[in-house]
């Protein structure tokens, strides 16, 4: 933005634009109106990723016109979270899509390759939790990052916590998802040498609230290096543990 | 109570007393009115071991009034809970009590035999839950029980867990007492082979709440076998665990 | 566990096997991978009665899946809760197994001789919380438990709560369940002389707040001796009775 | 209210006064503004007992202008309830005042000849609900009301509540007065056979959030007949208690 | 109760029967067991009016052999509630009932005479709050009470409050109904000189949380003489007014 | 009000009517009575700008009824909000009215020419907001305001929203509709010189709570200059904007 | 700002300064930097009533050096919230200011002449709530507003409202301020024609929950025309509604 | 602890210690009992920056004896947060430390040399947000990392946020402090190109019940990128913003 903003100032200063086209470029931004959503072509995710719509609450249409958009204005690959069955299904009959139903996530052009400084752990204290672990799991290697899933997990069964010590001690992120009483986020938390993000899930009953049992015991954790995102929220820990797979990366 | 009632009938019977005076009699309790508080002189607690009177609101002239009427009534144990160091000094000043400030818990008549079937292990999170878990520990040896105090042992240092593992395995009843994240009764449920108490803490901050997040979280255990009392409530947890202790005795 | 462990090491200083295998077997759980769930082969409950899948969320074939490896893997008897008709229905058609509607409770290899020391009585306020009584008195029978059904005993009719005082006084586990207001809890608290576990349930309306009333009420109890588990959580509670019921037995 | 209006009719239809005053005295209220508070000189409690002030957050100085005030207005007796020691003092410096230091109420004029229908019950359920029972049976009496107090007659220990059924099922309104789990309200409503007034107390610690529990169980209660005021609130109890004690009686 | 136990203390002194029989008969209860609910043939509502029926979560034909049951007992007038149509055409099918289909409300046997005091005004704040003020409405004429309905004269319209004024004034009990800020309680409670119920509706959106809001403000009123029942339970503010309008009538 | 009193007591001074009919007359109201509803008549909206009818929970049949009774008083326009498709359709066969399916609004008799101070500026966070901004946008439109809507110009890409500086700082009112964190209302509050009137939309998941989050987000504006309606309550916001829109008109 | 950046437009294309210093200009911002604290020079008050300053948790140390530096940048007439006595006296010894103790406000500078179009009523339920509507009505006329005050005018009191229905009647803004059930919003807002703005305070005790009662009953008014602000927020009601006077001005 | 239960295994191959002594050295753990703390002598923090106490609920007395203890098992420096002026002073009698009274943060043996990828930016809302980020700046700093510190530059006022555009975009990580609303998190995390690590602060008044408003807006924000510590979590973010400073430096 910056820069955009000193070539303004360079071309206004050499005469190029007048004051007022300047003023005017100053306030346009490069997205595009679809009545419907704002669509912004530069946001392109920093390491080259690609770009991402957020399913829920749009109609079959509205994503389609959304991809076509963006492929024609160059972007090579779309992530497409919080996808039903019926609406991916819509979606593969009209675009190129792959659709990976436990995580509810579609994805237009492939994989990138693996561009992460190691690997991202994503841990599930119970099979419950799968469909969150595969949003972080996917939408992390759409990222470009290189991904263990370790489910099945949770602390009530702590041999099988321990029996992946190595991979824990060796991420360079861990994210982990529990719902009920969530307490997977502190053990790995304490075993981890890394950041873990932690996710609360909705899973559970009674007491669990629908996941604020489990974001109450993340928030606080007695272990040290513990951030926790948003009930279900297991594409924004995954945006987040990509952000720091690919840190120390920039100049 | 069935058996008193039955000695009513058979008097009433025998006519050895009025109809009236035995629906009286049924009516008449064996606690004595000290105005301020109704003292239950026959519910001595079941193995033997003593009386308990719940400090907290009580002036120090009501206790000693209490203890008084007690020792007198043939109690030779009180255990006197939620005790301040300044109305315990009054206290001691008048009846023969030792008074233990880490618990706050003054007991009179001082600790009878172990009776129990094994071990009770108190086991705390962090060095803060101390208080709950000295009130624990105290009352369940004035209910004449054997008890193992693990504290510190929280799961963000899973070492110092796994390293009481044996005590865990052999114990009969764990009061597992923890605040913030509450994680250790899911993890203690999760290894020992006996029913968990678990004592959410009012340790922590923020989004802690006092408390709560500890108490939903060790409501949500996903380990079977844990049970929960009420935040902070040391000595609600040591009786039940001491009642499992003494379980199979009656006959 | 640590028996395990020791063999192991006997075995390294035997030769018997190598370092490396023995830090690999030290690794190497008794569970196996279905892909969707883990299952614990070696977690055989306790008392000889057999093993438990928790139905809510798995689909019949995952379900007849687990119950023939279970099966092949040498397990006599298991018990599945939170089982729909519908479902039920389905897995009868693939495996023997009896169907308590009531309950959701499916068992397969019929209940095991009764074990425990006295008896667990099962009470409810209401005929609204007989689910999840059922969902307890079965996982008690289970379990290898003698069970009481004390049915609609609520404390708004108390002649109907004093008339099963023989029982209550007999037992050796009390579970509590109400829902609305969980005075039950209390009362049975007073009266019983054995620990009483207390189980929220989500009936009600309005400021029942989905069993949270309960859950307040049951946690706040003014009697001795009342621990509670999560709301709607009968197998909890059945779980933690019957180690009660069989305390002091381990020798 | 119905009557001054007919009355101001008839005047301007008389000439009596001109359309413009009727309209101004319409909207004229008798009572008096003394600055800090208006005072209702009119609305004198119906049964003729006195008029209240809500001590709480008012000075010394000008609860003794209003009570003065009063006085001056032909106002027998004078209700002041949340008066802590210290300006219970500074007032009977000034009026002639009885000050009830458990129940925080002050009474000017003295207490009027009992008027209503039978007896009002308040009962406890433990001795640190007192205060909470003194403010409403002071307030009920005030009122001209029959109290009976029956404290520390909670469920846990049952005997103590039955031993006074026959005060409890001859009532004309029972006030039931409890913290914690706030059960006596339901085993009071199903035992009683007029209105019971629940009043949840704010005693208790933890999960009883200040009377949150209590309350919760109180609006929840199984028994019919049973209604509930605020937390702490007494008075309320008391006043609503006193209408009924009185009803029928208008004409 | 007092009068069978005498009568069974004099029986036993006579000789009529054994004490064993005596301590059975004590345990004897009169309700008959349906299997799935335990119905109470003696507590008969006291001003003769009826029995109740709770019928959320009752099949149709649960509710039929109930009826049967209770006519056969000599019950003359049932009140069933909570009666969706659908199911209250199975009933209607099956014995002579009729349903009201605004309150949910089913009457077996028809009204009663009035017998109460004087008048209940039901009153509510808009048209969304009447189902519920039709469940208060006909269960207060199903105890035997004269009742004055006042629908949606909600406080954002006062004329339309002050309108009912007189009605208002001259009730024996005033019930009110209403949902979102639940306004309409306190300013009742402040022209009413009798005592005010109120209902709070779940009717609303937003912070309206279901009837919390409403619950809340009710419970806080600033006005005298109102007390409060649970989201929605017309049923119970009615039956506690029909006390109050039958109160001082005992003797 | 004020006027019509007058003229009724200065007929009674006259003679013209009797004292009970004026008596009478004052409590008669300028609505009348559908039986599920009563119709202001007279409430017609300050600017001339018609009557509103809350669509939620009415019939189609009800609503054809009030629109033709408030016709046939003479009411211009008519607006109906959270009406549904279906509904819309019913009425739109029975009257003549302009349905927005975007904002669930019908609208009878037409849009009013605009008679504001300057423009009502609709704001919203994201896409999903669009349908609370709607019922705003078209509300402020039936009350004769000029309405800017900036769409999906949430905070996490402030680009967009700087884009519409001159917009939100030449506005006399903005409405700032956003879900989730509700970050909107805060810059809008910062960056606007005029009142900005906040709705909180129940878009979003997990911890937002059903609008919570945003609704406290909004309340805690660190900007002066912005106030909160109930959540989704676009309808609410546009009423009050309109009103400020208006003000400084009325002499 | 707009303004600003048109000229630095300018003056890069006349060359009057660099690419680089226009750059860093457009990042220079009109406020100082006093360390703890920084002050916006420029966002004076839009009437040219003064700045404010928010004195909760500043030291009188800070305050006086923020008064100081705005003094000496030409700002006339400054307004300090949230003081309390002790800093207020510290204050007056280093500035020329009248203090207003039951506002907690200090003004320097004195009151500007009155400007809005016309009266700001300011409205409250008790006289607890007095000392946030002195916070407002001090605000307001600091803000050059004329402001009518009504204290205790709650609506258990009805009569009390409507003598004033004149002034509220004719006011250009209402505040209305109120704690426990908060219904003085809904009142107020039915009788009045122009903007009400509500405040909840946070007077009461029990469920009033510290102002969460006031705070959703307010939000859930049923009247139109009624936002919310913060709790105890005096200031932020008065500066909303001084806005609204002000209305219709700009030009 | 891999590497030490490899050799260990060796050792017992090898014959060196029995079978026996190395179930021992499994258990035995690298910290030392003080009695009332279990001190990690070897979890010193990766990039060798030092220890941590929590200083919260310790005396001076245990600090002192932590402190000497850590410093002769070769600790060189040492970073002690939640310190009051008081124990801060009596602790710098004893030894060596620096104290930095905004942050309550105590550092024996200095600052390290700075080790991380670039900086790390702390921003905060609002002035009464210093404590809490000085907490985290003054962390950040003792684990080897550049802090650049952004405080007072809340959205309420974008010009200054705007401000700083190029330190947030450049830096590696942020930690976005803020009370009241929260904005802040997800105006950073929209402008920030790295990690943003959201700390809400208990800084507020009403509605923001103590940093819950903040809490929840955090998690719900709508930028990509950002996570959330406990409410007043300076330390936690700091240690997590550390790691992620270090991240891809482990080979």
């Amino acid at each position: 933005m910056k820069h955009e903003m000193k070539q303004l100032l360079e071309q206004v200063q050499s005469g190029a634009i007048s004051v007022d086209d300047a003023l005017l470029a100053m306030k346009m931004e490069p997205y595009e109106d679809l009545g419907f959503a704002k669509i912004d072509l530069h946001r392109r995710i920093r390491n080259g990723a690609g770009e991402v719509i957020y399913g829920a609450g749009k109609t079959v249409e509205q994503m389609i016109a959304i991809v076509h958009k963006m492929l024609s204005s160059g972007q090579d690959r779309i992530l497409i979270t919080r996808l039903d069955d019926e609406k991916a299904k819509g979606l593969t009959d009209a675009v190129e899509m792959t659709y990976y139903p436990e995580g509810h996530i579609g994805i237009v052009g492939g994989m990138p390759p693996k561009s992460g400084n190691g690997t991202i752990v994503v841990a599930t204290g119970g099979t419950s939790d799968v469909p969150v672990a595969e949003e972080a799991a996917l939408t992390a290697e759409f990222l470009g990052n290189d991904v263990i899933r370790l489910y099945d997990v949770g602390v009530a069964g702590l041999h099988r916590t321990l029996a992946h010590l190595k991979e824990i001690m060796e991420a360079e992120v861990v994210i982990a998802i529990a719902g009920m009483e969530g307490a997977l986020a502190s053990v790995l938390g304490g075993l981890a040498e890394c950041p873990v993000i932690a996710v609360p899930t909705s899973v559970g009953y009674g007491a669990s609230f629908h996941g604020v049992s489990a974001l109450l015991s993340m928030l606080n954790s007695c272990a040290s290096g513990v951030s926790v995102v948003n009930i279900d929220n297991g594409f924004g820990a995954a945006y987040q543990a990509s952000l720091i797979n690919h840190a120390g990366k920039k100049g």
